[in-house]
């Protein structure tokens, strides 16, 4: 994408009203817009980030077998008084009707497969959707971290025998890992957690450490499991050690073992009549996408993973103008793009040199190219990784195979 | 995919409260469930239709550089206040909070491009969005076509000039009809129609012909302009030509100049202090959807459009369990699968031949497939294409060609 198509502009100064480092890194960068507290836009480069996280979860929630499906946000009123939760603080109401804006779809989900669920042999299944989800949140203060309204992931499994919702369990677990990997999140805890609105039980929770993280938790000294501040027990619930450490982090998921809790109420049983027990799985994909800001920034702004960048290589010409830096950029760039790289191609007149660099700095894209006249004269390109401050001189003939090496 | 893996079952008889064709064979087929009047979940099936007609409008919009966004659903009353829409009837209100939900966004678009559209060299732009919407409808009787929440597509484009407004409105035109053309519809007519809500100018509806519509338009004998009911005139607006015919149909497109109608009101204006022109435009992609449906279908099903087909290929083993079907048929299945096909397996055991072939009339895959005992003694499987009741046996090594050749 050329730089001159994008509409969006990056704003030099940090926005008055956002304290969290998040949603200032991205709403400097253009990657979203505050339409009011915890109500965000996303913006082109901002939808580009999304998307690919959306992309690596359906990938993963698919190899678990479970089958993408589209639930709606207006759900009636008498689908939450049967499991009296109709009353929660956090769910938006419609004025003048009797619809609740869906903040979680245990109340929906439950429901539709009764009709679908005929006999134990229909078991076990799994259904998951990715959706705005909707929360009444008086602290929508944290960015994309807390939002009232928000892009989830809910996945929903049924299940015939405790063993077998358990083994799903620790599948999903695994699953969940991989996310977090592949979206470039480098340390990520499994803790125990308060089961909430949802269940009795114990959750669990997904933590990732940062140092800005707005929960502590506290890992195992000798087996890493993690356990949260609110269910903090005098002795690890899997070792038995009684030696923990404290880390500050961001909770990036969380699932429960539901087992009847809904299926009960609301009676969704297999044909002798017994309950169908069920798991619920949810990764908030907005709040994920704050996270990965928190934890991946320097003073010059955002450093995307590479998996989930909104493009890979950030090419800039800089040339004051000059034509034969032009028409090499514009080469190099449908080069690029014919070998299937994203590129962002810095094109932009108006920019000085400075402006452009900063600006890249700021979007965080993997990989930078710059061309110049100085570089062009030794037909070559500066390669610079964001991460990295170390910027080396890359002939124009080797350039495709250099960038072809770094992003396996 | 295999069938034994969709936990979606399909439905014996017509929903009883539903009394338009396309909820009815929806709702059978098991592609939607409906949760409340005007309120539906997408299953597996509908969502992959649903994502096909998504990536056609999302290709054809790119094509006229417009830049995709998402914006929330939650928005603040005062955007509505300065335009002058907060009371509108359809517009549903959060209960005790100043929120509205988005029902168009004209409200949120506005000043979200104030802040990057900062001088007339900023212009044209154009930037759209694929969101759930929501209207409070009272008459939600008419399945997909009419929803209290839907899925829709819209896009806003911003101008200098007249000129420059009716150059992209014309453009916007023939990538609608390219939409259409695309999803299966084959008799699509661009009428005018009054601009209700939105401006007090006409705007153009494309109305696509159906027995079954629900709107009267009038079309001009000599040029084939349509003219919409509510503002049917003596004669036509093009040609001045006074005869028309008047057909059945399904609005699927609406599109409006809004010049400055919302730009003033928000203060959307160059550095010279004019106001940006606008223009809306707008495809509700689940009632596109439906009017597919309602315009493709016989008594036995759907007959779903290749290109926006939940899968290309239904292949069905009828076999009562015989060994040496089920392995052919699996074989078939891979083979498929490996050139790419997308492939939906009936491998149902506890299905009769009826039973399946029923499943297939009413998911309206465009290839059926069929491989018995029967076939099989001929290393034939039985080819048909759902809208035709032509059946004929094709040799399983002539397949793949004979599959490629149809798909074309």
């Amino acid at each position: 994408m050329k730089q001159t198509d994008l509409f969006v502009k990056t704003l030099r100064d940090s926005p008055k009203d956002e304290k969290s480092l998040n949603a200032e890194l991205l709403l400097r960068a253009g990657f979203v817009d505050k339409l009011a507290s915890g109500v965000y836009t996303y913006l082109p480069l901002g939808l580009r980030v999304i998307k690919k996280i959306k992309n690596i979860i359906r990938e993963e929630m698919n190899v678990l077998g479970s089958q993408e499906i589209l639930m709606p946000a207006l759900t009636p009123k008498e689908n939450w008084e049967k499991t009296k939760r109709f009353d929660v603080a956090e769910s938006y109401k419609i004025k003048d009707e009797d619809f609740v804006l869906g903040w979680t779809h245990e109340e929906i989900v439950t429901p539709l497969m009764i009709k679908h669920i005929l006999s134990y042999k229909d078991l076990p299944c799994s259904v998951y959707q990715i959706q705005n989800k909707f929360r009444n949140e008086p602290r929508a203060k944290s960015g994309l971290l807390r939002g009232k309204e928000f892009i989830m992931k809910d996945m929903y499994s049924f299940h015939q025998t405790t063993e077998d919702l358990n083994d799903y369990y620790e599948k999903v677990k695994q699953a969940y890992f991989k996310v977090y990997e592949r979206c470039g999140l480098k340390e990520t805890y499994l803790t125990i957690a308060s089961g909430g609105e949802f269940t009795k039980e114990y959750s669990h929770e997904f933590q990732a450490i940062t140092e800005a993280g707005e929960d502590n938790i506290y890992i195992c000294n000798n087996c890493g499991l993690g356990i949260n501040k609110e269910v903090k027990d005098s002795k690890c619930q899997n070792c038995g050690n009684t030696s923990f450490v404290q880390k500050k982090s961001i909770e990036v998921g969380n699932i429960f073992k539901l087992f009847d809790r809904y299926s009960l109420p609301i009676g969704l049983k297999d044909e002798k009549g017994n309950s169908v027990l069920m798991g619920c799985y949810g990764i908030g994909i907005s709040r994920l996408m704050g996270t990965i800001v928190e934890s991946s920034n320097d003073n010059h702004g955002i450093i995307w993973p590479k998996n989930i960048a909104p493009f890979q290589i950030h090419l800039l010409e800089i040339g004051g103008n000059d034509e034969s830096v032009k028409l090499k950029a514009e080469e190099i760039y449908q080069i690029l793009q014919n070998k299937n790289f994203e590129v962002l191609y810095d094109n932009r007149d108006e920019k000085t040199a400075g402006e452009k660099l900063n600006d890249s700095d700021l979007l965080g894209i993997p990989i930078r190219l710059v061309i110049s006249k100085k570089t062009l004269a030794k037909n070559s390109v500066e390669f610079k990784k964001r991460e990295s401050s170390e910027v080396c001189l890359i002939k124009i003939t080797d350039l495709i195979k250099y960038v072809e090496q770094f992003s396996e």
